[in-house]
């Protein structure tokens, strides 16, 4: 373990939050909202931290290895987590304590889009948004953590991705790789910004609204402005828009790399994971428009509308409502639901277990029954053109077992803790598939829960956004042992 | 396939299934109590049936091969709970359709456990003997399966006993092999019940409720002929001789075989699955006894024994209860719940994922991330003295995988047909896992749920009872390629 460089890289990543809480500060300022002094709080906490940090290791030089790749990622989001939790906790939000601020932290950088707030409309400019940035910033974390550092930690089957990262060089070192990885992604990440900014302005959503909301649709953040999240604009033309760049951000962001390099649609049409999530969301949205005209009884347009939006909005991940679709028909909330588990394509910023993984499970359990039928014979598993070592299959058997299995035992928690078992449910649902809104008591929003269950769920959202390997590896003794 | 001969052997089962509608139409006679008549039709009509297949195939020869093999099972378990469900069908129980019929045999012989009957006390002996009698069947059926069939077919990572399995000769032809083992487990299967009924008869049992409850206590069942199942008796002396045999019963029959043949304990002692089962039994146990005191506010005595004896009922999947364990802190039977999807030892008449498969995932997890720790070394998976191969490892991914997605298959279908999520869950869980009692509106037993949730949780009986893959397999078109 490189402890001194992993410290220094931690203080310089402190610095360049800090500065992070500027653009909140200048909201106050412009808007005159009086949260400036909490922003400028967390600004000089978090610039003096990471200096503390960094300035005895200035001269502090190394090469990150996987081992050490471990670490920084996990401390990136818990740190800047913590850090980041700052300003909210010193803010004036009613009845908010330290439980709340870190869930709330952790819910945007994570862009789990879950919130402990009421009364989103009454607060400052300012914090709301500080909010909207945190998933942003957060996005644009999982976007290099999914393309280019996951393939190369080799988590869950995801060194499936290694060959195809963009960036220039293939080696075990990490930070160059990563560096021309995350530049190329992170121009298409603002290039999606500015564009899904304008698309909402122009449909009429202040300029505010427009900022904020395409912060947290690319990020598949989730997070709004209003406590009705997008239904407060009840204006279709912006339902569509959201829709088009939820679907955009929960595809890999390789993808669009090679689409914009080539100016061609090709990679699209050459990818399965690609054609499978579009099927996914297809068919699930058919399902909740024909449960809401037959069951709920909507018109067949409104029923369209609202079964693509949540749908896409669910099981991309992102957590967006127009309604409060929790008390429709039980069986939908439960299928969306479901469908999070699903959840964006890898290399996105959509969270869950996502297709690729869903993709080869279902390839892998389709051999195990041939292997069955033809017991001698030999079958390999193609993707695409891949054909797959048994190393990725077990991987990605691994990390669905691992999830599913972390999912009932922090599901007994909350139990343990008195949640009933539909909240219970639906919140780890929510929480460790980055998605946000649940069931039950935690429809609306989680401010009502035990700071004990917000605390399990804010390590909730921290394991299903590492990928549950990048933050189990720290608690197990071989990963310290030098 | 070879179907003329396995039309012959469906024959043959069937005939031979005839002769065990003759107990209860004895008790019928001796208790004098009217319910002869439906025994003797079913008797006719399963006799009639089986000759009608056999006869004309009667010089039909031929060794079954593997995939007949798949055939077989799925027909044994099928069409002997259809024809099962005929004298049920036939008697008169009250408000008792062609769903409730097969709902309920396909729940004896598959030995769930799960009734559609209310008021049981007030049923004829002879209609309770054949419930209890259809659980031993199915419980002698499934110790063929488990042991000797499964090892063979290669279901689930099975094909790790097979080096173990008792019997003769080792080669592909499935009928001299079982017939051997056959034997050997069904003396010990004989053994274990005689002890059983005469245990609960020195207890107190009446020689009929001593019978009736050995037959459901070792094949893992759960019917009782009380409505309040073992609570009826109200008597700790009757509920540690059940715990005693529901542990004895969940544990794999090649130990029992090999102990008995041994006059030894050591085969227990060398046995991981062994110490794992009774592991979980016991950390469970303790858990519930101090949720017991500490939230239910119970004596430290009587929370124990209700502890102990609903966490080896539920682990094991056998389903008894002496208290309305559904209404406890919910944590409760939710955690008891989980621990039926572990359920009993490979080899034994439990249900479940079995123990053995949760040891080797959680072996793999933990390699798995060895191996991101150490990305260039190699580690094996040992279990005992043997090393695993990556066959069997990935059979047991698949199967894990494949068992939670028919669950959540299963559980949608169910609440589209306007279950709320705590019924479905626990009712999928209670099929699928064999288990039997479930939550909300099936706790105390499933005569209020729709036929159509009747049929569709007599299936997941059949699919958790032959360990999914050897029903799915018949699902698949290159099953009935030639
Ligand atoms: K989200
Ligand atoms: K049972």
């Amino acid at each position: 373990m490189q402890s001194q460089l992993i410290i220094r890289i931690l203080g310089i990543l402190l610095m360049i939050f800090s500065i992070t809480m500027v653009p909140p500060l200048a909201v106050a300022v412009i808007y005159g909202d009086g949260g400036g002094g909490a922003f400028f709080s967390g600004f000089l906490i978090s610039l003096v931290t990471g200096l503390f940090l960094f300035l005895p290791r200035k001269k502090v030089r190394g090469e990150l290895r996987t081992r050490d790749g471990f670490l920084v990622v996990v401390l990136f989001w818990a740190v800047l987590s913590l850090f980041g939790a700052i300003p909210l906790y010193l803010s004036s939000i009613d009845n908010f304590g330290l439980a709340d601020a870190v869930f709330e932290s952790f819910s945007g950088l994570t862009t789990t889009g879950a919130t402990v707030i009421v009364g989103l409309d009454d607060l400052p400019h300012s914090v709301l948004f500080y909010r909207q940035q945190l998933q942003w910033l957060g996005g644009m974390g999982i976007i290099v953590l999914a393309v280019a550092i996951l393939p190369m930690l080799g988590i869950g089957g995801m060194q499936l991705y290694r060959a195809e990262t963009p960036g220039p060089v293939k080696d075990s070192k990490l930070t160059p790789r990563i560096a021309g990885t995350a530049k190329a992604l992170w121009y298409i990440y603002l290039g999606l910004t500015i564009a899904c900014a304008l698309a909402y302005w122009g449909a009429g959503m202040s300029i505010f609204d427009a900022i904020g909301h395409s912060f947290s649709t690319v990020a598949i953040g989730g997070f709004s402005t209003h406590d009705e999240s997008i239904g407060y604009f009840n204006n279709s033309q912006i339902e569509l828009i959201c829709i088009v760049f939820m679907i955009i951000s929960g595809v890999n962001f390789s993808l669009h790399f090679a689409a914009v390099r080539g100016l061609s649609i090709d990679p699209y049409k050459r990818d399965p994971e690609f054609k499978v999530y579009l099927g996914i969301i297809g068919v699930v949205a058919l399902i909740v428009t024909l449960v809401l005209v037959f069951q709920g009884g909507l018109g067949f347009s409104e029923a369209a509308l609202d079964g693509l939006f949540h749908t896409v909005s669910i099981a991309t991940t992102t957590g967006f409502a127009t309604e409060n679709f929790s008390t429709w028909p039980i069986f939908v909330p439960v299928l969306l639901i479901f469908a999070s588990f699903i959840g964006g394509c890898a290399g996105s910023t959509g969270g869950g277990i996502k297709v690729i993984r869903f993709l080869l499970l279902f390839k892998q359990g389709a051999r195990e029954i041939k292997k069955l039928i033809h017991p001698n014979a030999f079958f390999r598993i193609r993707v695409g053109e891949t054909v797959l070592s048994e190393n990725i299959i077990e991987a990605v058997w691994g990390f669905f077992a691992t999830y599913v299995v972390l999912f009932f035992i922090f599901m007994l928690i909350l139990m343990a803790d008195g949640l009933d078992q539909v909240t219970a449910f639906s919140a780890v649902a929510a929480c460790m598939n980055n998605l946000g809104p649940g069931l039950g008591e935690v429809a609306a929003n989680y401010a009502g829960i035990s700071d004990l269950s917000k605390w399990v769920l804010s390590i909730a959202m921290l394991f299903g956004r590492l990928e549950i390997f990048t933050l189990l590896v720290l608690f197990t003794p071989d990963f310290w042992r030098s």
